[in-house]
């Protein structure tokens, strides 16, 4: 073993628009401190540790970090790979090999599990290893954090998606469905929100997965906004179910003829426009039939599935967002070299300190208080299961940046 | 009749992201007009005029002119009517009633079909009108100008969109297909190419509708990529056919049961994943299912149908498409009063005059220049069925702005 020790360094799970400012949040403060010997990155998360794929990241440019960090998606490539005992004895057995011990997981819930146990392996082992994990998800739906880097980018493109959709739809009167990421939690969904200025603006409902749906209320609901406005548009959470809290009970399962599972044994609910069209469909055949049926007159109901380009549009980016994703991959490196309350091992949080200006500090927490269970949209948000509580967009707000305010002259 | 002489403004069709600068740019020229009389703003297009339904445009302030041209969409509501013969007798009615003898329409070939007819009639019945066209379509279709207002604005949606969709699929590896507007014209898919800095970079395989689509080949394109890279992005019209040309031949049609047609006699193809969805399930069964058979691996297929996200998005704007989209407005208002070379009615169109640096003028041409037909992309821009050439970069690039360039580190 080297007098220095080692860092590795891992992006893992779906990209966000600023996981790699925590990649270069990792790198810049890694390099400031005299302790660490080589900086490896590793290709494609926990795979290319296995297989001893790693990219040196010492000595890189201030302009090529900068021009990374400002990037989109992952850097050192993503992985799926949910990492078992067997696969993480091998996680270990590549951090002794490269005399690795330091070691910097980005990701969601799913890597802070692994660094969990890759930590406590090591701890039994005897080698010293420190595992930090720094928090990604567009979902936003990490528990003890306030919030997740990835999430406020996320946002704002899904604000400024139905902002500029509910001016097409008020130039172009219909139903419009427009179906956000989400699988689990609503957080994503609600964001849409942020989009309204005045009364009659859009999204005019709002569904997530933290409550049952009901295609009757469904409806009940488009026909109630479109009998008062001439029109609707509607943000729906790719996971909407029938039974909160049952994933077997998922409406896009009835949309899609047998479904993807991913290797975390998640069903695959993007990358098809299956639920949109469904909804669509049901709209158009019922409320659209009556409507030609009592009055001659069509109703224009289109869906839109936003898909993957809410996670890695170039140009959409939070600055809030983008600085707090850099500070927490800074942050992972400091707590991991002065491992605060004892935590020589741990995921990196933030608690909000401050409203009015908005403020937040970061602090240390177990890699457990994260791993495994998700945090859900908070049920006392969600209206008449078709709206978020004003508290939400407060909440939000600060997360996502400013948004333009539209010129409307009807 | 007043000593002055009233003008009337409509906006047309799908919604662009500059449509409403070109009308800021028509209601601020028109207010330098000491000859015009009363603004008129029609709602909804030729259905306010015909319905008397207009909103008063003189005196509005400069700041609110100014959010207004920045908001993406129709500010005054568009219209998919098609005018006939006894519609647009109706039309001249009531600009007789309003004293209308100017007319601005924003829109498309259709638009400006409508504004010939008019034109015609009031020249028969002696009523003295001026009707000028401009152009608007993020299709990029509309013949004799250089290139059309709204389109920079969508192709560079489209080119970010790709861009960090690319970013995603090197991320996590796989093939993805990107399903992009432009019903016979495959301009706004073409533009994807424009986010490649590299190589290796996507879109790999780009499919418009000008030439004929084949599914065998499709898969041996898809097949080729994806054995040299691991990988495969795609970038698709949702107007491919089997026979270029031939609108009963659309790919889209074998995916979606039924379908809607438009009050222009255009079958609805926005608005579903049906044809991502198709393509993807295609590239699972036949390719995905021979790598599973040959080597136990698995293939990652998804796709996206990025909708009306294209046309509307707010911030996803062309400083130059912006620009010109205002420019064409205040044109259309001096040409409706100098009539160059006796053209009392027609549309603006534009020249590119210079490439390096790029520059335009603007000239006017008879609506019959521009009305009913479309142009399509020029089939020598078309390599091998499944890409563009470099060209036709070159022809985009200043329609769309400066875009970032990507830090890559694997």
């Amino acid at each position: 073993m080297s007098a220095k020790g080692n860092a590795a360094i891992g992006q893992s799970g779906g990209p966000t628009a600023v996981i790699n400012q925590s990649l270069v949040g990792v790198i810049e403060e890694l390099g400031r401190q005299p302790q660490i010997g080589r900086i490896l990155g590793a290709r494609h998360g926990v795979r290319g540790i296995i297989n001893g794929d790693f990219v040196p990241l010492n000595n890189l440019s201030a302009e090529l970090l900068e021009q990374v960090a400002q990037t989109p998606s992952s850097a050192l490539g993503s992985t799926r790979d949910k990492p078992d005992e067997q696969y993480c004895v091998k996680l270990l057995e590549s951090f002794k090999k490269h005399d690795v011990q330091y070691f910097f997981y980005i990701g969601g819930n799913d890597s802070a599990d692994t660094a969990r146990i890759v930590a406590e392996m090591a701890a039994k082992s005897g080698h010293p290893l420190r595992v930090y994990h720094v928090p990604k998800t567009i979902d936003n739906d990490l528990r003890t954090t306030d919030h997740c880097p990835g999430y406020g980018s996320a946002a704002r493109f899904v604000a400024l998606a139905l902002m500029g959709d509910d001016l097409d739809n008020r130039s172009l009167k219909g139903v419009k469905i427009d179906i956000i990421m989400g699988r689990d939690a609503g957080w994503l969904t609600a964001a849409s929100a942020l989009a309204r200025h005045e009364d009659t603006d859009g999204p005019h409902l709002i569904y997530v997965p933290e409550v049952d749906f009901s295609e009757d209320k469904f409806l009940a609901d488009v026909d109630r906004v479109y009998t008062k406005l001439g029109r609707c548009v509607v943000a729906a959470s790719e996971g909407i179910r029938f039974k909160a809290g049952d994933k077997n009970s998922l409406v896009t399962e009835k949309a899609v003829q047998g479904g993807e599972v991913d290797a975390h044994g998640n069903k695959q609910l993007s990358g098809t426009g299956a639920l949109g069209d469904y909804l669509s469909d049901l709209v158009k055949n019922k409320l659209g039939a009556q409507l030609q049926k009592s009055t001659g007159a069509k109703m224009r109901v289109r869906a839109d599935t936003f898909g993957y380009l809410q996670r890695s549009f170039p140009t959409i980016v939070s600055p809030t967002d983008a600085f707090e994703a850099r500070l927490c991959g800074a942050m992972a490196v400091r707590y991991a070299l002065s491992a605060p309350e004892g935590l020589t091992s741990g995921s990196v949080a933030m608690r909000r300190v401050s409203e009015h200006p908005y403020k937040i500090e970061t602090f240390a927490t177990a890699l457990g208080n994260v791993a495994r269970q998700t945090k859900p949209l908070d049920a006392t948000w969600v209206i008449n299961g078709c709206d978020v509580a004003a508290d939400f967009v407060t909440y939000a707000k600060p997360l996502v940046g400013p948004l333009p305010i539209p010129g409307k002259l009807i």
